[in-house]
């Protein structure tokens, strides 16, 4: 179902620019985003208390469930900024709205980069005139222009009938579950109601955007928003619900694959918990265990670190005899213990990507997952250099 | 009051061995404590679901509040290794019994090391045998014997009174708060009743131990134990008190600074929060955070992350508008906001050791403290390789 070759649907249209605010004046770092017709919106943005302007704005803008534009800037995340940095989002929006001819209610806005600095606004403004002329179907300019240190542009797409699903997104670091985990937005020409929009996109999210953690950390910036503006008409919910799942769930472990430093994807599934909750916390427990990702890493099969990061799950039911874990399919616990597996086999097949470690609890019929990356030397090097000037 | 040159307390002996169990055949690997006479004690032991055999054996021995040996071995923790496990836990003890003419009931296991192994008791045995012999007030050897991946011993003493306070621990990696988060085991000569001795221990570690974490890991094997053998007799309360929280402070120091691949302490401070347990939390937050923990490896004062790090506790009360941050005692956040710093006098004071990082949330009158280190290249290094046969 997921598309081969992602492409915008219909009366969607995009474009990139650089602006010079990297230090590669030639990369994209804004994009614009456009429906030519009205379109329902619908979103989950960050918890983190210290949100950036364009999380306040984006509250505002999707209590009222229709968007048109979304126009985003990399390099300066227009945090802790205060009201001057809300006034500098505020007229983002507008310079979006003027270019696109659409009111500045139905701009999002989204930056990403350093916190607590204000945005070169002189750049912006200059970047966005004229942006307007050259939106297009082409995707990959606008996807490149909003990555950070993520090392390629990320879009996935799928078909729904005859319309199309499209989520272009960013990740790489400070990215974990707590409503929104990072930039994705999600473009559709199906009519969907804004209500049902929502409803579906948290459903879909609670099982990708919600179980991904790269490193514990919550971004001040992040968001997960889809318009959808009916040009393809209406498709079945049930189809609609499948795709929307599928291209978040792809999404995420885009975003998880292409963590900071990462080389691999970590799935950590877990069955037999007392309910979801127990099962997702245990999963989480696991996949941001530092000791299991430097294993996955490393490709070593130190199983004895699955019971630990199981174990420190202290507010979880966990009967230790009934636990049993696969790594890469192979069963290396039984009964919370380890068993004489073959350690060289395992140990390649953990040289693959992605590491999957499956815990059944044998308690009950609870169920839950988490995604996560490996834990590299690259993502000490990224973070220690990452300059804040 | 912490002495320049940490001594055992009065009829307090140790020893430590090489029984060939390490890489380096000749490291000491076997540890014997040993009071000469009857002693108090009281402990903490780890809260994860997969307690190791030393651990459940420990159970029993501190429900009666007295002990007077404690043997333990590194490289296998004896963790998940079933019944035949712990009947090795107790074979260790009756043979450290017997070694030093007590009864097993009175003899603490403890043991360091790889998961899910057993221990290798043939050569546990031959190391035993004859270690009463060789009972000595030089505490180097046994506090080495008890290393895994500490790069040097940890030993701190205090003088209270007439009487002296010894602390010998072991850290490194796996470490978090939870109940007990290392092996370390406290020796006075001070006369002190089990219970007051529990109390006073559990509120220690609760400004120490409890606040400390490497990697946010939670080994299935670490415990604080505690023997007072009143050889010394009876010293203050106070004085005592004030003795064991600084002993335990200096420990848990120790061992945050001489985390795998760490190179400084970070100290987080939280005051102002509206109550004591949404401080720690804040604080534990900040410390745990890999962005954070990088910079402070990088000494690159990206203070926006030390925003994003408080405002991902989600949970607790924040209201950026009335946060104030110092690094290194500098004003970096003022009313939620990045101030004006001096950034090369930042940068070079980042470099130093500790790290210390001061929030005042500005609500009410709550505190609360995390200790941590840096998170390096050294780290991963270590994990990655760290093996599994």
């Amino acid at each position: 179902m997921l598309l081969d070759e992602p492409r915008l649907p219909q009366d969607f249209v995009s474009a990139g620019r650089a602006v010079g605010m990297r230090a590669d004046p030639d990369a994209p770092d804004l994009a614009l985003f456009h429906s030519r017709r009205p379109a329902t919106a619908a979103g989950l943005l960050t918890r983190n208390h210290f949100p950036g302007a364009p999380i306040l704005l984006a509250r505002e803008r999707l209590a009222a469930g229709r968007l048109r534009t979304v126009v985003v800037n990399a390099r300066f995340s227009n945090v802790a900024t205060g009201p001057a940095g809300l006034a500098d989002a505020r007229e983002m929006a507008e310079l979006a709205a003027h270019e696109t001819g659409v009111s500045p209610q139905e701009v999002l806005v989204g930056s990403t980069g350093i916190i607590g600095r204000r945005l070169p606004m002189d750049r912006i403004r200059r970047g966005i005139q004229g942006m307007g002329a050259t939106l297009g179907p082409d995707l990959w300019p606008a996807a490149r222009a909003i990555m950070t240190t993520d090392t390629h542009p990320k879009v996935v797409s799928a078909q729904v009938e005859g319309a199309t699903l499209t989520a272009v997104g960013k990740g790489a670091g400070m990215v974990s579950p707590n409503l929104a985990t990072m930039l994705v937005y999600l473009f559709t020409d199906a009519a969907v109601p804004a209500p049902e929009l929502d409803r579906m996109l948290r459903a879909a999210a609670a099982r990708s955007f919600q179980v991904l953690s790269i490193d514990t950390d919550t971004s001040t910036s992040d968001m997960v928003v889809a318009l959808a503006n009916g040009a393809a008409g209406e498709v079945s919910a049930t189809a609609f619900r499948t795709a929307l799942d599928a291209v978040c769930l792809s999404m995420a472990e885009l975003v998880a694959r292409d963590g900071e430093g990462a080389t691999k994807l970590l799935r950590v599934q877990v069955s037999g918990a007392v309910d979801s909750s127990e099962a997702g916390r245990i999963a989480r427990s696991v996949a941001d265990s530092p000791l299991v990702k430097t294993m996955a890493y490393g490709a070593d099969p130190n199983v004895g670190r699955l019971l630990m990061a199981v174990g420190k799950c202290v507010t979880c039911r966990v009967v230790p005899g009934r636990v049993r874990i696969t790594l890469q399919g192979v069963e290396v616990i039984r009964a919370g213990m380890p068993v004489d597996f073959p350690e060289a086999r395992v140990r390649e097949l953990l040289g693959g990507d992605p590491v999957n470690v499956r815990i059944d609890l044998g308690l009950a019929s609870g169920e839950g997952m988490a995604l996560g990356c490996d834990l590299t030397e690259g993502y000490v090097e990224e973070n220690a250099a990452y300059a804040s000037s």
